[in-house]
């Protein structure tokens, strides 16, 4: 089956929703991406965690079949650490707190059996490391990236350079903006489309996700959920679903029709991810729940 | 065919936009409900105008095959006139002026032709007087209601009353919290559930909407568009084409399917109407267009 390589940070997460709180969750979004993908491809991941970091999420990571030996452990660091708190309107938040430690330092480098990886997924971080890591990959089926913000205001040359090596963009509605100079979301995504990537996804949290290509576009609301307790990781675990299923589909280039149930399932992977806080819903998940959820979402779509 | 009765506003607006502004356009929820379901039934409007309304703008709802019988021309009277100001989120307006005039008085009195109409819509006004065209009817299928903010805080005795006699609710997401004082969309429209409607349906602007009844959930986004000029009217153009659409079905009471294809149809007609100023776009559509589009519509969704 092909492997997807991700590269991203790995965290501590404190926070603070107006449901309840939680100090210390493992979180990051290379930890989402795995996690989530794991059920559908195998994964391999590169990230570092400082010493502080627990073995038994490790161990809890090659359980779910993900292949960790990219994971630094740097000697006598301390491991990120990110704390925020969500607004009642839980598509905002507010960070409290950030300390990078050994992300600060964090030079992605690929295991040997890495290099093969067929799919790979580039998370949100400098774009100078995630075209390092392309670098290191010997010639992958299909590249996935995400962005943010800070990289779009302080790093474009990059990040344009990155763009022409992407296959598929996820980005939120705001950055899209950002990044395009357009309001308009249409007219965001296809300027996005001529910097480089043949697919850009747009993610809208509670309102779903729009997927743009040259010639078609395709909309899916958001699972509507009761019961939404912590957004973090919400955009790495739809990610995840996303490249999981293409991963396990394996068309090169993927149809259509394989992006369009991707995205489905990363809208479903998302839902999951939320219910509880950090990836806590994702321990205890299994297939079923995943393709009960699916079938419910296809259903909740069908005009 | 099933004959629609429509019950709401008729004014003048004064509309800036980011990109623009029109100055005295004909507006009003039943004209944009009454001009959209022309398009898949027989309509009669309920509502007041005064002197000062133009009989070319009459002559053309008579045009689309409208009964204008039931608008009042009040004597001495003035349209009620309305001008905003949308923000660079055209989700957000504020209103710079607003003139009840003739509609401070308006009592709905029903020609005797409309009271074995099938279908009833009343549109956005004061839930007693909503109430008062109930009574006018014999025995309407199916009858649907919009209300806003001011309603749910001022009259509810009258709201909660007037729940308990419709099928079809549509509001908008913010409206469906305040009513129904749950925060989370899915407990919301459940609680409203409980208040009367068979059927919720939460309007999200362009973010789409969200359908509820006892049994099942549908979700649709918008038709994404290049170019938004005036979200005026949006949610009533929606409503003209999920009744009209419904009405043109004539089941009773609606299965599952018509109720979905009949939203994908109030989704169509909301993305002619806001591509310009007023209901200038519905002047010159046609059914193959709404066709047209509605087919690229469930392309776009179909997963």
């Amino acid at each position: 089956m092909n492997k997807i390589a991700v590269v991203g940070s790995m965290a501590f997460d404190s926070i603070e929703t107006p449901t309840g709180k939680a100090e210390n969750v493992v979180g990051g979004a290379a930890t989402y991406f795995a996690l989530s993908a794991s059920f559908f491809a195998p994964v391999a991941m590169v990230a570092v965690v400082g010493e502080d970091f627990p073995t038994a999420e490790l161990d809890f990571l090659k359980s779910r079949g993900i292949d960790i030996s990219g994971i630094e452990i740097a000697k006598g660091g301390r491991t990120f650490r990110w704390s925020g708190r969500y607004h009642e309107n839980m598509n905002l938040r507010d960070t409290l707190d950030l300390q990078l430690n050994v992300f600060a330092d964090f030079s992605p480098k690929l295991p040997g059996s890495y290099r093969d990886s067929d799919y790979c997924f580039l998370a949100n971080i400098n774009p100078s490391l995630q075209l390092g890591v392309l670098d290191q990959l010997n010639k992958p089926h299909l590249v996935g990236a995400d962005t943010m913000n800070f990289w779009i205001e302080t790093t474009r040359p990059e990040l344009e350079k990155l763009l022409h090596k992407v296959e598929i963009l996820t980005i939120n509605d705001e950055e899209a903006g950002q990044l395009s100079g357009e309001h308009n979301i249409v007219l965001a995504a296809r300027k996005i489309i001529s910097m480089g990537p043949k697919h850009v996804i747009i993610k809208r949290g509670e309102y779903g996700a729009l997927h743009f290509s040259a010639d078609s576009i395709f909309a899916v609301p958001a699972y509507p959920l009761e019961n939404v307790v912590d957004p973090t990781g919400a955009g790495d675990t739809f990610a995840g679903g996303l490249m999981g299923s293409l991963a396990s589909a394996g068309s090169n280039p993927p149809t259509s029709q394989h992006i369009r149930q991707a995205i489905a399932y990363g809208t479903v992977m998302a839902s999951f991810v939320v219910e509880d806080f950090g990836f806590a819903r994702l321990r205890k998940l299994t297939r079923d729940d995943i393709d009960h959820r699916y079938r419910q979402f296809i259903a909740l779509t069908q005009i």
